[in-house]
């Protein structure tokens, strides 16, 4: 017997009996629908859906899962999606420098069994938080990064995402900017966290930017990283109030605990496989 | 017997003693002290400082108060100050174009006596609105602008203000630029309301492009006006969480009760003299 | 060519191809879905949907629209549905006693053409409202109430919503409480906002309980009126934070705000068929 | 040179010229005031202030800033007060039973250097977050409750908290309910976070009658323990909206996050000596 689940993420442009059509193959082979979350982008007529069912007893073996979709619905459609299945643990690599805290929060979120991961690896351009990575028993690599190292560096950690089967990649406060070339030959989701909430004060030093403009609230979002800084497709964002008291020291005290809380939260989201991305925006599914 | 307050709001450099010297003064003439908030940017070496005290049976005058307060404490300490009454009314004028949503909840506040406060006069660049004024017995001047007659209008603006002694002018959804030369020649505040978290999406549309860039929240930001467009001392500011389901349509509506509730609340602050503008930031006292 | 839409709103028992046999129909009528938001709840084994679709070219008239869904879905599945068109306009009475704000922003919302909906009559048990009843051109009709005279008053308000065809009830701070022989008489929705977040601080001053007990927020609640007092299902509620310079008088200005925004927001998911009652609880979508 | 502050809070009868006196006793002894917050009560005319001065260059020793304040300003005024200085290090406690979020979450912050404390001992009813505590090197004291034991367990933990020294506990999801015998025998403050929106939900379970009476938002609050269970004085509150489609297993998830980030700020700020218990209420400074 299979206690695990089947999870479906997937947009095609939208045409009528689409639902009706995937429920149907679906029940069709004994799956037995969980949750299912559909919607239309009416303006450029785009047919999303997140959709998971019970394999207990589903006529379709795991493997050929993909082969199934794809013949029954997919090709016909034109259909962009993902295929997980819940018992499956992706591998996930974080980045950071030198502030601990979303390493710290991530880290704990693992190791209690709230997130369905494996992290087996820490990469960092400075040693400062090898004692972190050390207490939670993973794999800590500084790669320090200059002006003239910064190529060569990148080939060495994409040869290590490579070597540990690196499956997603979050920046937590990872204070350096991947390269284009980077992001291209990386051929999976890599997410960031940047300490505002974009498009304002996008670039270096936003809580600096933030006082000096005299805003009544600060924020955090959690984006896609694309080839274009601080521009990818946001997952996630909030802010927190603040007042003229704020010194930009007490800004990013508050700050910190946003930016833990909305990359997390990101983070959740994706693992849950509740996050399609497409063009310059997500669909997230509740 | 007087059972009105007196309301000081005041900066100056700071030093020790200035609250020590002030509430001195104060007692010295009878004052009993009701609220008092100050606050030190040592930053900038800054004091502010709001206090209201009870005008029972206090030794000076009304007509008086200044020339006490300067003699007494401003001019030695090189103080900007405003000081009022608690049963003075202000008047104020508002601007608006089509949108009638900040009207409406701007003109029922002062109806229910929730504000202290006369609106003798609402201007307008188009003539939608006109009944909405007249449900609340409310003078409407429609004074349209064409890029020609821009000069003139703001000219005969001017005089309006200056005709029903105008304190003080809310911007409510209008959809014209002030010029340079306005701002300079009108002597009291502006307010206005834009329909972002401000500085992001500065300028025109700004729910537009927030659909656009495929943001998670949408915001409202009312700050003073000044020759900088967007980039007055922000007052109040606040968000509202959206999803990948909101329309352009649906942000402005969501948008509208924030709008509405963010610039009421920095109207709220200012009639209360809670709020002072210095540099390109604000202090608001709670 | 009619330009409006069909909105159903249901629930049932969950069973396979519920969603299939739906979209079905509508496909089959010439119905375009415009909007399908379906969730099932897996703990009651609950179904319930709200599907939006053109009636450009539907089959079905609108007055056969009832007997075609319950024939070919309804029937079979035991469904409780709503089925409403869009450009009907329903007759909403308010029921207000001496605080103007809610009323205020529900008058202006239909004025301002931001709610489909007609609102012919004020009820109250004090005369006080009656001149914002005046300024929007709306009947204010004054019942009071004692003791004595309750039965009487509420059978007076009966035969007056009858009367006016009121198909829905707003208590926008009426101050009585509708007895269980009201309730079970009146055949349409009635939608109260309470001063608190439900379930603390039922019944009679909670602002004055909050005060009392220390809390660092206050809440409102919108919510169906059932026999039980402030217990009926929730259908939106919000909070704001409070400090302890915060007086019962200013817990009371702030919570204005929050009351007049909460039951707006809940009067307009109620009139864009949004929001499915059963048990004790609501399903609003989004 | 030192190079720390004095922080005193205290609060005391109302009467005219408390600032001006205390103020002035600082400037006297050569103390440089960086931060002053003082706030009055009128409705219990009690004032209440935070004062932070630089110690650099202040007349008075440390150990004599008890006697000094008290024969200078306390006495007189009958002032209830603590003084503190910023190179402290207090010793906390944390007690657990299963869950680790908010554990982890303060461990991390200690660990970061984040808040300026020493954590030596964590107590638990359960072995489960042993591992948890040995991650970061603290001491981890597991003692049982059976309702018969109970009364000698608290005994244990008594002793144990004396022989560590422990000047503040923080109940981190510790789900045993402490006697009024160990309240009172124990001198120093003890926090708890309770997972809702007190005085909504008291007692066992509260996602559980969240989710029953159909709310649309979670909460969670921290608060001083006092004899009268969840009824002690509230120091942080806040919310999460939620959705009919949220199961109580997703309500705790995300009530979590809620949790965590709520202790933690109550515990920053009582850190900073930012809060003052008094009756039933607390001053918050921020």
């Amino acid at each position: 017997m299979r206690d695990y689940t089947a999870i479906l993420s997937m947009h095609c442009p939208d045409r009528p009996g689409l639902v009706a059509g995937l429920t149907g193959i679906i029940h069709e082979a004994g799956g037995n629908i969980l949750h299912l979350d559909q919607w239309v982008n009416h303006e450029e007529n785009m047919f999303f859906m997140r959709v998971e069912w019970d394999m207990t007893g589903f006529a379709i073996p795991r493997g050929e899962l993909d082969g199934w979709f794809e013949s029954r619905f997919g090709s016909r459609h034109g259909v962009s999606y993902t295929l997980h299945l819940s018992d499956e643990r992706p591998r996930m690599a974080i980045f950071v420098s030198k502030m601990p805290h979303c390493l710290y929060d991530m880290l704990a979120r693992q190791a209690a069994g709230e997130w369905r991961v494996d992290i087996p690896l820490i990469v960092s351009n400075h040693p400062d938080l090898e004692q972190v990575a050390r207490r939670f028993g993973v794999e800590f690599r500084c790669l320090p990064v200059t002006p003239d190292s910064k190529a060569g560096q990148e080939e060495a950690v994409l040869a290590l995402l490579a070597g540990y089967g690196i499956d997603m990649v979050v920046l937590a406060r990872y204070m350096q900017v991947l390269s284009d070339d980077f992001i291209q030959r990386y051929p999976h989701p890599v997410v960031n966290i940047h300490h505002s909430f974009l498009p304002a004060f996008m670039g270096a030093r936003p809580y600096h930017a933030a006082h000096a403009r005299g805003v009544k609230l600060i924020g955090a979002t959690s984006h896609f990283v694309t080839a274009a800084l601080d521009e990818g497709p946001i997952i996630e964002q909030d802010v927190v109030q603040i007042t003229h008291k704020d010194t930009v020291d007490r800004l990013v005290r508050k700050g910190q605990d946003l930016e833990k809380i909305v990359l997390s939260r990101a983070v959740s989201k994706i693992l849950d496989h509740r996050v399609l991305a497409y063009g310059n925006r997500t669909v997230v599914f509740e």
